[in-house]
């Protein structure tokens, strides 16, 4: 059973009732992670309440660009409202890493200055995406790391809170799912161990990007990276043309999956270089890399983009890839599973 | 007074006997770092110093090469030569954290395979470019960072030394030299007061790209990061894509500058992208990105780069970068200032 959700066009418009095809188009496109998602072991209450934290995010994203805010401002909104739900892998809801705690990444790009902002294994910061906002306007680096970046924000005023503020059961019992899975193989390398786990211990993500009227494009990536990780580990959240990629000139992508396959094929900034320099239409470029070269070599996620004319395209290689949109003509989609143009 | 080396092509042999136009060709170039490099300001000793040092860089990693060792290898070598060393800016000689400590950055990409490792905030590793190599080869990860990446060192074996190894007399002037300056420029944020420093406090890295008799690309790239970084700052060396990359269907590019525009900027895998994609040469695209794109900006530094016809272009848009190369053609060059080609 596929289950998906496309609203009439029309839907758009109910939610905001400011769409207006003589204004200059927006868009917005947010994810909740890609994986192993079962439609069989989901109960309809679990899908409905993703659907509608979806929604909710997908929403509150929007009104951002309703209102002509920026496209900054609308990402930032739509990926705290993730942060803050259990239901997803960033924030609340964090993975625990090997030691039982929740080390958080998140970055943030505007696509009409290159500039950026990134935190990775932060501990305490509610809201990693408004830390990484915040390194990108008022520090004079892009990436802060530790203790470090808790130090940052402490001066910045940005709100902290103690670890277990993200702690949820679910996770809990994932992470001693995954460390014992990776025990009970013995005589057998921790690399080839974490390798044998199934998918949904490596991924879960939540990011947005947007067009805002101002034809300014913009990306936000956030994320407690991989179960059971070690060592400090950084995915590709916080890792600018990893995770996240904004480029007025190409387009804005924020990525989900098996964070080291996206640092090593540079995803987020090779489908904008495709955009670019191969004059290919965003959907081909982000279809190439997801599809085609990273599903070749076993890297699996999605991503979610948007072009400067609000078109949005959100491919996957997973079996499921939480996501919803809204773009230029209006279209919305919630949807979790490949077919999305089906109830 | 301009300076540089161009020693004749039959240099090359002499190093190493062992270069043949029968056989695949092999490249190496190397770097020091980039930056305002005053010649009225470096004595003869200096300069000669330098230059004895990147030829003994450039010759371990060239003698690798020449009895058909491999790129990783290579580049491995060479850096850890410079990292030893107290001249560049990594390993010992690496800058001063705001709190006089030093942590250092590594990264190293094999492009046969994509596969890359590095390293962010580790403060007691000899040579980082070694842990980033192990966390390629022998982690689940592509980048482990602080407390963690030392953890992951100690369980490898790979060898460790206090902090204060790497220090320095003449770094520990420029910190203090650096906070001063910060520090005088009241009521004036701490982002504008480090805009406001000379480039000098901001770069210096060192780095290595290889093409081997196999036909493999590599690059690495090792550093301390800029003087007086606080919060745990993480430049462009350990970002796959912003200072290391290497595809063999492209090229290996190992970066140094002013790090936050390398990172936004995209700059080691944007050059393989226009190489790839535009099918633009090498040069041109190093060129377009190190002398006009980030120009334009104020983005400092430049890139060594070699592809896999063991071509080698070494653009940089400040007054020197520290360098050293020998080509397909066996064409060997030692440089520091723009001309290269002068005695």
């Amino acid at each position: 059973m596929k289950l998906g959700l496309l609203l009439p066009a029309l839907a758009a418009f109910s939610l905001t009732g400011t769409v207006n095809a003589e204004t200059a188009p927006i868009a917005l496109a947010i994810h909740g992670g890609a994986g192993t998602i079962n439609p069989e072991k989901m109960s309809d209450a679990q899908r409905q309440a993703v659907q509608a934290k979806l929604d909710e995010a997908l929403s509150a994203g929007y009104a951002v660009l309703s209102r002509d805010g920026s496209a900054l401002d609308a990402v930032e909104t739509a990926v705290r409202v993730l942060e803050d739900s259990p239901l997803f892998n960033a924030g609340v809801g964090a993975v625990y890493t090997w030691e039982e705690t929740h080390e958080l990444d998140a970055s943030i790009m505007d696509g009409a200055t290159l500039d950026a902002g990134a935190v990775a294994g932060v501990r305490t910061v509610k809201n990693p995406i408004t830390l990484a906002r915040a390194v990108m306007t008022d520090s004079p680096h892009v990436m802060l790391s530790g203790d470090g970046a808790e130090s940052f924000a402490r001066e910045q005023g940005v709100t902290q809170v103690p670890n277990s503020h993200f702690d949820t059961e679910r996770r809990l019992k994932s992470l001693k799912d995954a460390k014992a899975k990776i025990l009970a193989q013995q005589g057998v390398s921790h690399q080839a161990a974490v390798a044998a786990l199934e998918s949904e211990f490596k991924m879960g993500t939540v990011g947005a990007v947007a067009l805002d009227r101002a034809g300014n494009l913009a990306a936000a990536t956030s994320t407690g990276g991989m179960t059971a990780k070690r060592w400090g580990r950084i995915g590709d959240s916080p890792v600018i043309g990893a995770g996240t990629y904004a480029d007025n000139d190409a387009c804005a992508v924020s990525a989900t999956g098996h964070g080291e396959f996206f640092i090593r094929y540079n995803v987020a900034a090779d489908i904008c270089a495709r955009v670019k320099y191969q004059k290919v239409s965003l959907a081909s470029a982000a279809d190439t890399v997801i599809l085609e070269r990273l599903k070749a070599v076993g890297g699996t996620g999605g991503v979610i983009t948007v072009d400067p004319n609000g078109r949005v395209a959100m491919p996957f290689n997973t079996e499921g890839m939480y996501r919803a949109s809204i773009d230029a003509d209006g279209n919305k989609v919630i949807a979790i599973w490949q077919d999305a143009l089906t109830e």
